[in-house]
């Protein structure tokens, strides 16, 4: 039977980010995806990397194609019904953030997996595991023709997204929390062939609801509409969908730019925190613990950060035999989790209008955007957690 | 029959101020104020003053007594489950703030009044008033010995408190409203004879509740404990009260200081704001407006703004004939209305503890003070809110 001292289920950014970073601490591990390579690297998700993701794919090797290709931004825009103002993000706090969409993301870390000689299983689906209390991890999994085959490991992580059956067991342990939290909104996303509208990101809110004008790339953009959470593409067709944008955001002499839309989709608004992340050899990493709402752009800068503590700490157990920080993963992973989460629920009830809040609260949320946006030092509290805190480091 | 200029309900902060303030414009009014003199000046109420409102008492001769006898403090400390962090306000933002009993600023008003030959008339009720959309408004009121008098007057201010009847009349006008909010908590207020337990405020949170230390005078302290809004007195004894404030607020080398317990009461937790403020020759003033959570000490602080922009605007049209200025008195009150209930509504969301909203909002709350405490910025983004705008000033 086969044996990885690293069994990682889910080529995502957390899966695919915590084989590469071990494959720096010369850890070898073996990659599950069920979806097949082309697959995974077409999925349009989530766009933004914090300073921390930048310098970390730059330091280990991975930052090229990004640093030719992405667009680095300086500010984003908010925007009150048309009139913007723009936070400077680099000037407020030193920071930039890059425009570089999660599928170009996982190009590169599967390019660069793969050209280390690492393994990642696509099309092959992990089936159930156990063990995880005891000495090793026995994983069971289907081939892309349909055969079953087993691997044994010292360490399963379950990257596996938010729908992981891996929180289950983690959940019964004594203490366990899952914290969740429903929004009254949702997203309608689309995705558009045209020119972009600006290239800098615009946060609009505006009676009629919140918008995001975002770039993927020169000629494809990706707007986002508050809408309700039970919506249906059917409900919004090309027609509304170009009203509504031009009604919320356009001001100021700026015009949202149109061109074909080729993708349409409701992104559900959930907040959820499993704590705490690890039970004997299984950790949960990235969605697979926790849930952002996009406002804040943490989902995919979370899963990273995830798997800054987790690698080293892997790394130091395998290596050196000391298992001090694997034990103090969640402990150390979980404060961070929290602090993004208070952000984009901030960025979000700050930025949605939200009419049965009543009148008190859109007039008080319009009062918090003004004190915000009106104090340099509003600005700056907000830019520091937009841009997110550096990754964490620890030596092996 | 008698006629003033400017009829004044209420000698609170917004109607003793008023008329102060006419006064230096060289505008006379009279005062109707249904309590005696002494009853004002022994009610304690809010008692946090604003720097912008520290400098109009100096700068209009009434600070002589604050600035003997007033705590000028240059911070305020938020607590953790005991761990204070201090705000520095003074460094972060260059401005102080005065601890000034409300009934210590009515005495020095009251004391200025008279002594500028103004008129008060104590335990004196207006029972009612009409007019306002006309020429001249017809006040009728009953004097101390019972009997009933008419006076007639070019505007009636109504700042008479949060009871007024007067916002009646403004919100049958076409788009006029009045914003409220209810809150799940409110606070157990005692006032206590001992020696100061710190002489900056400390905001607490805990798990069992908020709770503030405040101080009045070197002997007297004004401690506050969440509570339901349902509590009676009778529910907390001496014994509950002393043992929640060491709970709550005890640590770091610091504990609440014991004393004896004269004055019990439960404090309501609400928000409103009622826009426009004015009719005719109608205008509310201060908690007849609006009101606010006690969380932020705004209530006596916006009463003072509201008539740093009644009283020029009052003078303007008294004494140039040009009502420009007063026309437009709701139109520049009311963003710093928004503004402060905004403040107060953040920090009391922030502060207080509310199981019933769940384990998701109970640390996404703390993750959110950690936030703002361990960030520059966001402590000075607070701070800037706590010691206020500057009171708005114009030429006559
Ligand atoms: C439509 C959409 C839009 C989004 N937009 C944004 C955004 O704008 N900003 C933002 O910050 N975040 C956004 N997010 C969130 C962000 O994409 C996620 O936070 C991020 O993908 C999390 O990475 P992950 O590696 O934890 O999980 P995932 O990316 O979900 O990866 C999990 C992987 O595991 C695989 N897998 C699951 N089960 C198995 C199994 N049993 N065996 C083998 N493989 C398995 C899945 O196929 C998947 O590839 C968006 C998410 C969605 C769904
Ligand atoms: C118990 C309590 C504690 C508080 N604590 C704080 C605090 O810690 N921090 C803070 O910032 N704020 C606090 N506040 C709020 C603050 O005291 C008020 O915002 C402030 O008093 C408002 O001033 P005002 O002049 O508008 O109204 P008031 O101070 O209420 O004055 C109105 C006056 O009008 C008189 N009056 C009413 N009707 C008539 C009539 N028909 N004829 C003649 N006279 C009339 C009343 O007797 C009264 O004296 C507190 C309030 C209360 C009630």
């Amino acid at each position: 039977m086969t044996h990885t001292p690293v069994a990682i289920v889910g080529a995502g950014p957390a899966g695919l980010t915590l084989s590469h970073l071990l494959h720096q601490y010369g850890v070898e591990s073996v990659v599950f995806e069920s979806r097949s390579r082309a697959e995974v690297e077409e999925t349009v998700r989530a766009g933004v990397l914090e300073q921390g993701v930048i310098n970390m794919m730059r330091e280990t090797g991975v930052g090229e194609r990004m640093d030719r290709d992405a667009d680095i931004d300086d500010a984003i825009d908010i925007s009150i019904n048309g009139a913007r103002t723009r936070i400077d993000l680099k000037a407020l706090t030193g920071h930039q953030m890059a425009v570089w969409p999660q599928h170009e993301y996982l190009k590169d870390f599967i390019a660069r997996r793969l050209a280390d000689g690492g393994t990642i299983l696509f099309e092959t689906s992990v089936d159930d595991a156990e063990g995880w209390d005891g000495d090793k991890v026995v994983i069971n999994y289907t081939n892309a023709d349909g055969t079953h085959e087993t691997m044994t490991a010292d360490y399963i992580i379950a990257a596996d997204g938010s729908k992981s059956p891996y929180r289950a067991p983690i959940l019964e342990l004594d203490g366990a929390v899952r914290a969740r939290h429903e929004y009254e909104y949702a997203w309608f996303g689309i995705l558009v062939n045209g020119p972009q509208t600006q290239k800098e990101l615009i946060y609009a809110t505006h009676e009629e609801g919140f918008a995001l004008i975002s770039t993927r790339t020169k000629d494809v953009q990706r707007y986002y509409l508050q809408c309700d959470p039970n919506d249906t593409v059917e409900q919004w067709s090309d027609e509304r969908i170009w009203e509504q944008l031009h009604t919320r955001v356009d001001g100021n002499g700026l015009a949202v730019q149109e061109g074909e839309i080729f993708d349409k989709s409701v992104l559900k608004f959930r907040s959820a925190v499993t704590d705490p992340m690890q039970r004997g050899r299984l950790f949960l990493a990235g969605d697979s613990a926790h849930t952002v709402p996009p406002t804040g752009a943490k989902g995919l800068n979370l899963a990273v950060a995830d798997v800054a503590v987790l690698a080293p700490g892997l790394a130091r157990a395998l290596t050196k035999g000391n298992d001090d920080l694997l034990t103090k993963y969640s402990e150390l992973a979980v404060p961070r989790i929290w602090r993004a989460q208070h952000f984009s629920y901030w960025m979000s009830s700050m930025l949605h209008s939200v009419p049965s809040q009543g009148y008190f609260q859109h007039r008080r949320r319009l009062a918090e955007l003004e004190a915000m946006l009106s104090s340099e030092a509003g600005r700056r509290y907000q830019a520091e957690q937009y841009v997110g805190l550096d990754l964490p480091k620890f030596e092996i």
